[in-house]
């Protein structure tokens, strides 16, 4: 039992919700994992939500502050804390974190961040920049590209403890949509998949005819008996990665070492597929990073001072 | 009243059936539309769902020969008709029919076709053969590429009454998947559509940073007001109809006049895109071309011979 407040971090998605308690130190005394994502939450209920998932803490420690991070800072979520535009040095984000409205609970909601994406459109992030600020606190002075792999996958500039830009992939959702609403899925069986399904279709991203059609392929190798309905999944998910892959390598965001954002289930896919085109990748534990970016932030903001524990 | 027995030319797709009483000389006596496709339809009932939706025709002309194009020949429809290889003759394909195993109902299935696309994986079509056959009816001798929009779009490459091989693209099914199935498409209100929203899109597809980056612009230009929820459908089918054309034009299909065959709300899109990059394109109106596939098809198969009126 430390003899510090901790100090409580969330990371808050649309589709759940992780809590931290951590210690004045930066350890991880407990932590929860709640499916209440912000899409499932109704009438803004976003602090009974959390007194929830967080009951246990706050009886122990009443005094502890809060640091939210993810989609819980954006319009849909509880506060929206606008997002800081790029370049952004990690050492400023935290000054744009904004105060829970709340007379019961104390702390923040960490912005997220704008940048220019490879096509020249806005692009945004929420969370990312917390891990981010956790890699850089777990290396100083790392440099190179991130990428943190997920429904909307993101590639991060990071020189001098800045984030330059970062471009977002659609790429995470979009295999969801075709694996469970096309006629792609519905070929998806639960045979088992080969070993060389994911290879593939890596190799099927880099063919003549561009992603729409090379996706196509799916129906016809399975038809042709030349793929099983165990495999279209680890095919689609190679053609997929694989095009992204193959895209930011265009841009030169291959040429520094790729610092790979694990804990999902697509971060061993991106690996596989990075060493497949010569990356040189560096993987680093999901959580692990999450709470050192949110222990960073939340001792920028003087939440992990030593308070004496109420 | 024709004193010949007229042909039933049927185009059964997936999601909907489209029925034409043609007269002997390939005249559209009558014609029917039914959402019963072939995927509507359960424990094999083909025969007793066409004896519904021609019931008419079939009391008023008993020996009414049937023709069946589409994916009714596949394996999940009434019977299969075996893909023929490309390149492949026009005047061949009618040797490839299947007759109808049925004891009431006489005519055949067309087959489809099999070819190697551009990503070289192999690809198929089911009824824009008929398509194809009613364009070189109508003009005879016709070279060129040929444009199918729909679910899976086609490109045909057709010379000296040849097919000589095509690819087929996801566009219309990853659009109806992105628009109904992920958070851009959440994002779709009734507002009224901006008249640029669609080439904008076309303009993005050739932004840097490939079509899975490119789709999730959608969502960032609605965060900073520059895309309003009524254009983001016609944004994102620009972003992926432009990078389908992309891709046949980087194979050369684009140096021949594209005959783009319309009946469905893509082509004038697709006319639009086309035109956007330079291309020579002609429109077909789509029932027409294929009243006059299943005619041609029919009269190569002698159902469309002079018998008397049963």
């Amino acid at each position: 039992m430390p003899n510090k407040t901790p100090l409580i971090g969330i990371d808050w998605g649309t589709s759940n919700c992780r809590g931290y308690l951590l210690s004045a130190t930066g350890n991880v005394l407990d932590h929860v994992s709640d499916p209440r994502g912000i899409a499932a939450i109704e009438n803004n209920q976003f602090p009974l939500v959390l007194e929830d998932i967080c009951g246990n803490w706050l009886a122990a420690y009443p005094n502890s502050p809060l640091l939210l991070s993810g989609m819980i800072g954006s319009r849909q979520g509880w506060i929206e804390a606008p997002y800081c535009p790029c370049p952004c040095a990690l050492e400023t984000i935290h000054q744009h974190a904004v105060a829970l409205p709340s007379d019961r609970l104390t702390g923040y909601v960490v912005p997220g961040l704008i940048a220019s994406g490879l096509s020249g459109a806005p692009d945004v992030m929420r969370g990312e920049e917390t891990q981010i600020a956790g890699l850089a606190a777990l290396q100083p002075g790392l440099t190179g590209t991130v990428c943190l792999p997920g429904s909307h996958s993101k590639w991060v500039s990071l020189r001098n403890n800045r984030i330059e830009g970062f471009s977002t992939f659609l790429t995470g959702e979009l295999f969801g949509a075709l694996c469970d609403h096309t006629l792609l899925g519905r070929l998806i069986t639960n045979d088992p998949c080969s070993p060389h399904a994911f290879s593939r279709g890596l190799e099927q991203s880099t063919a003549a005819g561009g992603l729409l059609h090379q996706l196509f392929s799916a129906r016809t190798r399975g038809l042709a008996g030349d793929l099983g309905g165990g495999d279209i999944a680890s095919y689609l998910s190679g053609i997929l990665i694989g095009s992204e892959i193959r895209a930011v390598a265009e841009q030169d965001y291959l040429e520094d070492t790729v610092h790979l954002i694990g804990g999902n289930d697509a971060a061993h896919r991106y690996h596989e597929a990075l060493q497949s085109v010569g990356a040189k990748v560096t993987l680093w534990p999901g959580q692990e990073v999450t709470v050192a970016g949110l222990w960073l932030l939340g001792r920028q903001l003087g939440l992990c001072d030593d308070h004496p524990n109420g």
